[in-house]
Formats: C-alpha cells, sequence, structure tokens
C-alpha cells in the first residue's frame, strides 16, 4: 500500500510523500556482480529510495536500509513489477527499481518504459529516470583485454519475447558485415538448442579460429571467463549467467599468459 | 594485484618500483563526463598509480595528488601513449591509462593491446588490466528512457582507421536485421560527408519517423539531448561530441515532456 501524508494535498504530477518530494521511479542499474562497478550516482538512488523493487537476487545486493520498503519478485515477472513500482511512485513513493548490469540492456528500463506507455497518461507527470551501470559485456571484455574495440553487435539468443527467424537474421547480418557479436542469454537449463544452432550459423561465415570469449557470472565467487576459438566452445558450460562475445575476421589473441584478446582499431583495406 | 616487497629482485616480468610494487599499466574508463559514473574500482586504480597517462582532457578530470606523475598528450596519438605507458610500466612503475567513457569501447584499451601484441615479447609478464567504464552511449540512452532495450549494433562513423565501404556494409546489415543503431564519431569540424551519406544510407531502409536520439556531451555542462526522429535530424548540430542512437521499426516514443524513447522487449512475429 503506498503511504500518503495526510498532511500533503496530492498533486497531478504525482502525489508528495511524508518527505515531501513527489513520487518518482529510478530503474537503477547495479553493475554486474560486486561493488567495485557500482556509480556513485547508483549508490546516491539506492540510499535516498523509500522503495526498492526487484528481482530477489539482485535486491539482495542492495545493503538493508531502516525505513526503506523491499518488494522482491521472481525472475521474468518483469512488467508486473515495472507497474507495481508506477504504482507506488504514483502514491507519492520514491522508488528504486533495481536492476543487475545496466538497465538499459536487456533489462527493467524497457519494461519500465513499457508500463509507461501502456498506462495511457495514467502517469503523466510522474518523473522516470534511468540510472545507468555498467553492461555484463564490459566486465566480460575488460577481463580479457579489448574484444569490443571496434564495431559490434549486440544480440540476445533468447526466443522468449521474438521469434527465432529474427534472431538468425541477426546473426547473419553481422557475420556478413565482419562485426564482433555479443550474445546476451545464450542458453537456460531448458533453453539449449538455441546456442548449437547460433554457432552453426555463426560458423557458416566465421573461421573456426575466431576468437571466443565465454564470460560466466563475471565480478561474483563464480567467475570464470575463458578465451578459447570458435570450434572449440564447450557449449555445456554456457548457461544463464553467460555471455559470449564472437570476434571478427580481424580479433586477434595476444599469445601468452593468461590469454588476451582484442579487436584493433583499424580494420584493412 | 601481486604485491612484491621492496627485498625482492627485479623479474622478468617488469621491474620493481622504488614502492616495491611490480609495473603494471590499468587502462581506466572514468565513463561520460561528470564523478558520478566513475566507479570505485576506477577511483581506487587513479589513486594508486605511480604514473597517468592520457589524452590532456581527461587527465584534466583527474583530481591532483602529490608524488603522481602526469604524461598529457594531444588527441590521436592513441599508439604512442599506448607504448609510452607500456615503457613507464616496464620499468616499475604502476601506470593508469585514463580513458573517457568505457576504455573498452572505441577508445584506449584496443591500442595498449596492440602495442603490447606488436612488442614481440618485449612486454612478456607485464601486468595489463582494464578498468571499465560506462559508455556514453549508456549515459545517452539513459537520459531518454531505454531506446537499447533490445538487440543493436554499435558502429563508428569514422573513415579515419577503416574504408568507408565497410562503415555501409554494417549499416546497411544493421537495417536488414532491423536493429536499433549506435553511431559514434558521426561528425568532426572537418568530417561532416559521412553523416550525410549514413543518414541517406539508414533512410534507404528506415523509416522517415524512425525515432533518433541526438546526445552531445552528456554529463557535462554542454549536455543537451533531443529525441527527434530520421526524417528531422538537423545535422548541423551533430559534432565530435555528439552520438546519435537510431531506433528500430519497434521504437517507440512515449508522448508527453520530456520525451521519453524505449525499444521493447518483445519483438512481433
Amino acid at each position: 500500500v503506498p503511504y500518503i501524508s495526510p498532511l500533503l494535498v496530492p498533486t497531478a504530477t504525482g502525489r508528495a510523500s511524508s518527505d515531501g518530494h513527489r513520487g518518482r521511479v529510478a530503474v537503477v542499474g547495479l553493475g554486474p556482480a560486486g561493488p567495485q562497478w557500482l556509480t556513485p550516482e547508483a549508490q546516491a538512488e539506492l540510499a535516498s529510495a523509500d522503495d526498492l523493487v526487484g528481482y530477489e537476487t539482485y535486491l539482495a545486493r542492495v545493503p538493508r536500509r531502516r525505513g526503506q520498503r523491499r518488494h522482491s519478485s521472481e525472475n521474468q515477472v518483469e512488467a508486473e513489477r515495472a507497474r507495481h513500482a508506477l504504482e507506488l511512485a504514483a502514491g507519492g513513493s520514491r522508488v528504486a527499481v533495481v536492476s543487475s548490469g545496466d538497465p538499459g540492456i536487456f533489462a527493467m528500463a524497457s519494461a519500465v518504459l513499457e508500463a509507461l506507455g501502456e498506462g495511457n497518461g495514467q502517469y503523466a507527470g510522474l518523473e522516470v529516470r534511468v540510472v545507468p551501470g555498467l553492461s555484463a559485456m564490459q566486465a566480460a571484455a575488460a577481463r580479457v583485454g579489448a574484444p569490443l574495440g571496434h564495431d559490434f553487435c549486440v544480440v540476445s539468443l533468447s526466443d522468449h519475447l521474438k521469434p527465432w527467424e529474427i534472431v538468425e537474421r541477426r546473426l547473419r547480418a553481422a557475420c556478413e558485415a565482419d562485426m564482433v557479436l555479443t550474445l546476451y542469454n545464450p542458453a537456460s537449463s531448458t533453453r539449449r538448442e538455441q546456442l548449437a544452432r547460433a554457432i552453426e550459423v555463426v560458423s557458416e561465415q566465421r573461421a573456426p579460429s575466431t576468437p571466443l570469449v565465454v564470460a560466466r557470472a563475471v565480478g561474483s565467487e563464480a567467475e570464470s571467463v575463458t578465451v578459447t576459438t570458435l570450434e572449440q566452445l564447450e557449449s555445456d558450460v554456457v548457461d544463464m549467467r553467460t555471455l559470449l562475445i564472437i570476434g571478427s575476421s580481424t580479433t586477434r589473441i595476444v599469445p601468452g599468459e593468461p590469454r588476451l584478446v582484442y579487436t584493433p582499431r583499424r580494420y584493412p583495406g
């Protein structure tokens, strides 16, 4: 139930809370696992929120503060969570929707904006902002060098919300134009077919020796980042917490240990 | 980070400095302008460096610290700067190469890795790490909502280091596969032709009403972020500090002020 101070009059742009501030929603990116990537902006936003809304695993990363309410939910109920956050804010609360990585990249920011758009003006005037965070691909890339140093594509392999045909079309397009390819959501415990098919599609156009980065749970205790090649990928290790970066024709591995990989700034021709 | 006591002799993997630590290079991302996006990891790395190396404009963003040496250089001498950093580290120094945004995305990390690779083993064993930062596209996207909420491509329009043909091929590929398109380095004071041509190429496949974000100097006092459309882009305002995000067929503008824009998580079909 949204808390509304009896002393303050509701306004058209959201009711004011007991602290006198207007309701608002901030979609806050925590960055990949670990506190080392949490920006000062995100930290301040989390500290000043009345209500935290998010997937329970991500909420668990935010230190508890007295008087701050928590609304945790299961994964994959993004639309519900987004509406809930908007409702709380419409009631005058200062709400932080907590997202891992960058909320703007395959995460909660789109879900909140969709709910806002579908609200048909019922949230008009409500302040909604996005607080960016480091995305998993950046942490993964940093661990091995600079595979994203030149033009690249970012594609989610999940066909939960889009037809598989569009995924394949995007993989082919990236290959035809020789762009580095970052794959989010390459697999889950039940969704294994897509990764095999994606590797097949990419292998039609890219050499077997193409560098491939397998990054799992970067920043967490379970972190594992490996530099391998397209033909040597062991797809069994790829799970929900993994992302892949597939090099372009110019991506190089620097000999030595640990293996570093980069895509040069220069493109031949 | 391996800490080596001052009692230890220099090793083949870099000499020990007066403080006793082994030489190393960290390529550090400051994020876009302003301190609100500087991560704790980047902050710690800058604080502990013996030498700071970077483009003068970016170095100016790092607070001065007694005893820390600064090596500033002009823009566009990335390769020289990278070699200089490796030399300092080979001499036992702890070096931070300072980069705006994410050093891994069109920035200094590739330049340092290239110099490392071209060193033919002369820097073998030297510790090189990349400290990621928020990239300008993330700050730009956050200001207007979530235009990067679905699959997207990131392309630099500069043909300084690659042939223009490859740029066009990538623009066409992104359009054919209906991916959101982020354009870095769309123009400079002397390089104006490329942007006009890019808009022409994209307009062959995308509707005139496609949402377009023009983001300039996000986070700085000169910040200006506008949501417009492909046909209404005023390309005169686009300069070296600007980046563009061109929507896909599914990208939507939320009615109201300020104009918010998002790409839904769902793709029809």
